[in-house]
């Protein structure tokens, strides 16, 4: 009786598990396999002493400097977020209506998104209150290209905010820039590129952030860049967007460590792009591989590959690779019950998860 | 245009400053003038290496166990939060509905406190687009009776969320357990029972929370225990409640750093009992010593003191103590703009603010 009705219904967002077992080979939730650099392990030890009383700048001012000139754009357009999720939550808070108002006009009410695609967006809607349009990619995973009839019969280009993972996750594919510039184009409202593994992809669109006033680009230090512990994603856009979240963001959202961490980060960013290559070259190794015993994968621009197994049942083989101590990720939608999702670990784990299913196989 | 109406209306909080100058007596944001446990820090340190990459406990569950025991109850009766802040912000989106709807009832739609109180609730309410019902704390800022004229006419029993900031915030009054006790029984809809200065007062209501199955107290790591860095505080209620909120919370919303931080704090509590205490101390000796300088200062509970100052405007004194590169902190609210307040900091800030309010009235 306390309870909104909407959230008493919610299905919530389940992550990845953060099993505590030892020993385990955890390619599940697209952790990068390699810690962070040395520089930020110092920089962040240096800053745990009695500064922690203190809070922290309250709009993480020296880090979005920093990413303004990483990303030749202005502190304004920049917002730090508690992870990239609680910016993804925020825009929904921002730019959408509820449902509930019948005096505005439907599609200010919408969360559109393609789908298969990042199950938190209808979790997000639910929560505010919004209506969800998801629309189905093409069969092959593939962006619908703008004049297809998918999109001009099911994709809404009035909708209050749209959400496009790219590349993608949990298929693993990327989206051409002119492509979304295109789709961009065309939309009437606010965009989200979701980029949080773009750092694995041939080409990011970060200038669709830069040029349009509607578009905001999504990317978090969590994943390329080992800080997932840490929480700090960002938003790049134009300014007038970005002080609008700015406008309902809790006022100490980013701990101060994770702030630390993230600009030591961007001191050391070759660090990073050598180990960006190193597990591209093993994702394409592991998918010559599999595919090798019959796995049919996805192309993937991320860090984990989008596999449909041979022999069992894609649910079996989670059980099968977790009794051999190796987690990796299934999901429960009609759409990709048959599919794996399998994080690029070292090349130490992928030669145990190879071995692994070649032993199952037999 | 792509911004929500009521968010471009919005006044956001605005969250005293954080400034970078060095030298600076900082007693404007209730922060503790003294560090985090030697062994918090150890913990910290020791937490930073490769783990950073993974992503720590989406539940915060070692820490809701540590709390459980504390408080005497189970960890389903507790969430953790990306500091209290957040979690404020989502009991508004749990347990208050739009005021768009017509079809609610209309007290499903109130956010209620008392004024003066934390000023981050009325924003609150104007990002979700709740209704507010500020009602008049007593002249002398204590809690309006249970049978009085106040409450009868201007506080709703039946408002589906009030926040009661105990002891208060800025006014530093504590209430009696027993009157908040009284007020929970007559309410219909949720209560929050704000603690964040709970450990400076002489009694606390986390019994309240235990009982009552609508009502939730509020605790926080920020403030007493020296973590405003880390971002972390803590609701503790009924299941159903705790639940409710778990269901809307971002999936990993506590940084890891915080929550191993948080967890190493339980482990010394005594440190910080010692702190609390000289800290009341240094709060008595410097109420004695303001009202000997015509200073009337309201009764306080908490680790720092709501003061008028004499001579000058309150505004005044804020310039001229910023002047002497003492920072307090002043309201531009007409309730409350005769008002100083003023953080506890160590004996030596405090002997300094003494000197220096005495030649500036001389």
């Amino acid at each position: 009786m306390f309870i909104r009705p909407a959230i008493q219904k919610l299905h919530p967002y389940v992550p990845g598990e953060q099993p505590k077992v030892k020993g385990l080979i955890k390619l599940n939730t697209n952790e990068n396999p390699y810690p962070p650099s040395p520089l930020v392990l110092e920089a962040v030890k240096d800053a745990v002493d009695g500064r922690l009383r203190l809070y922290p700048n309250p709009t993480a001012q020296p880090l979005r400097e920093a990413l303004a000139k990483l990303h030749k754009c202005q502190p304004e357009n920049i917002i730090v977020g508690n992870g990239s999720d609680e910016l993804l939550a925020m825009a929904v808070r921002a730019f959408v209506e509820q449902a509930v108002s019948a005096r505005l006009k439907d599609s200010r009410t919408v969360v559109q998104y393609f789908r298969p695609s990042y199950s938190l967006y209808p979790v997000l809607a639910a929560i505010h209150g919004a209506k969800t349009n998801a629309v189905p990619l093409s069969e092959d995973f593939s962006l619908p290209s703008i004049s297809s009839a998918q999109l001009d019969d099911g994709w809404n280009f009035e909708a209050a905010l749209s959400f496009i993972t790219t590349p993608n996750a949990p298929t693993g594919r990327g989206y051409a820039t002119a492509e979304l510039d295109r789709l961009c184009l065309k939309q009437r409202g606010v965009v989200v590129l979701d980029e949080a593994y773009v750092d694995f992809a041939g080409e990011h669109a970060m200038n669709l952030a830069l040029k349009h006033p509607h578009v905001l680009v999504a990317r978090t230090f969590s994943k390329a860049y080992s800080l997932c512990f840490q929480r700090v994603g960002y938003f790049v856009g134009s300014a007038p967007l970005i002080e609008a979240l700015q406008k309902i963001r809790d006022s100490y959202n980013v701990n101060g460590l994770g702030q630390v961490a993230a600009l030591a980060t961007l001191s050391d960013l070759k660090y990073y792009r050598g180990h960006f290559k190193r597990i591209i070259g093993s994702r394409e190794q592991t998918v010559r591989f599999l595919e090798e015993l019959d796995f049919q994968i996805s192309p993937s621009e991320t860090n984990f590959i989008f596999a449909r197994p041979p022999k069992f049942p894609a649910r079996l083989w989670l059980e099968k690779l977790r009794d051999k101590k190796i987690l990796v990720r299934w999901f429960d939608h009609p759409e990709i019950r048959d599919y794996l999702r399998i994080t690029i670990g070292t090349e130490e784990e992928m030669e145990i998860l190879l071995k692994t299913v070649r032993s199952l196989l037999r």
